[in-house]
């Protein structure tokens, strides 16, 4: 190992029979012009067909381990915010599938699966607050070394998802701003109906604020915008065609 | 962007000149032993090198859109654990100057750095472990990504490490075994004096047990070992010279 990215013996093999082929025609047709001798242009042509072959894949090979030049996409931090059941986590996965069908290195990061994860993560305004900071500064390391982050949490605390924004490179907060009438209306989990009957402490929107948002890059409101045109919108902020 | 890797116009110019001084040279060669002619070998390879200058300058730069066969570096969690004192932080910084002179991509995870950004982190077992567990999923999601990950926390219990050794991939276990007598001897941040009189709760080593790996995958003693024979350890364990 002597860098981050080096290339297969496959791709130079590949690389150079596509070059013998345009190039060991540009050479015969150069010499044919020149003496209008076929005979003398198809030795020409195929003595330099073999002696290149080996020289062009040494030379590939050779060029392989130098690193310069060589560069990655420039990453971003796409953070969905929004209520339980506004639609984020299905944006952000239609999002994430978009990056990854680009060939982009994409991470998920879900408050669910997180949560699942980590033990010690409970929903006091403290506790909300020091989770997501950790996963923040997860979400910045990623970006620093070059990864898309495609990530979906309730995140009701400005100051939380400020102190993200601080830590990451490009930060891109996206607002899912279905309204709570909405959200308790679908009430995918039944957790409203159990935060209503007063089972759930601290559940956001029912006895814990959300608030929403001041400066958001993109804001979708699943109300009136289909899941497709909501991914279609963020990667359009990103200049990144769906 | 349309993929994870590109190469820059740059490398294409570069590659374009070194590869045209071979070739030229070469078909120069082959049509003057064909020939005997000098000017028209002269003439011929003249015009190869102008038409070729473009075609291959093109041939790189289509390339550039096909990702077939680039690849990474594979890498590895490198987590250095022992007592305060211990010189685990000394030697990680070592291996990690290394891995970045190398060019390798490399992310530095260090105790005392992390705690000063997550908030609410004790020192109860409990917290302790969840704090570990944190940052191994964080280490094994960069290593998912490409990263080499040089991580030192005291991280003093068997079962936290066996997690983090479960979500990683490639996990190097590094035991800096310095004994406790040795550690609380230099007591660099006067943390074991404090410990001893009671006024630091919690304090491995002192309050607090460490349970030694059972099955490192390097051991290094900082009273027999200088730093940069324990980082050579290391580095030949993932057989990469120093």
């Amino acid at each position: 190992m002597k860098g981050p990215y080096r290339e297969s013996r496959t791709r130079a093999i590949l690389k150079t029979v596509s070059w013998r082929i345009l190039a060991t025609f540009t050479t015969t047709l150069l010499v044919w012009l020149f003496t209008h001798e076929v005979g003398l242009a198809a030795a020409v042509g195929g003595l330099e067909a073999i002696s290149k072959l080996v020289l062009y894949y040494a030379h590939e090979r050779a060029w392989d381990h130098v690193q310069l030049g060589r560069r990655e996409a420039s990453p971003a931090v796409l953070w969905f915010t929004g209520l339980s059941g506004s639609g984020k986590s299905t944006i952000a996965e239609e999002v994430y599938a978009q990056l990854k069908r680009r060939g982009l290195k994409t991470e998920r990061l879900d408050g669910d699966t997180i949560r699942s994860i980590f033990p010690q993560t409970g929903f006091t305004r403290d506790a909300r607050d020091a989770h997501i900071r950790r996963v923040g500064y997860l979400a910045s390391k990623l970006e620093e070394h070059g990864i898309f982050v495609v990530a979906s949490f309730v995140s009701p605390y400005q100051d939380s998802r400020d102190f993200v924004r601080g830590l990451c490179n490009n930060f891109v907060e996206i607002h899912v701003s279905t309204p709570l009438e909405e959200c308790e209306r679908r009430d995918v989990k039944g957790l409203y109906a159990r935060a209503r009957r007063g089972e759930i402490q601290n559940f956001t929107g029912v006895n814990d604020p959300y608030e929403s948002p001041t400066n958001p890059e993109v804001t979708v409101d699943t109300t009136t915008v289909g899941v497709d045109e909501a991914a279609a919108n963020v990667l359009s902020y990103m200049q990144l065609r769906s």
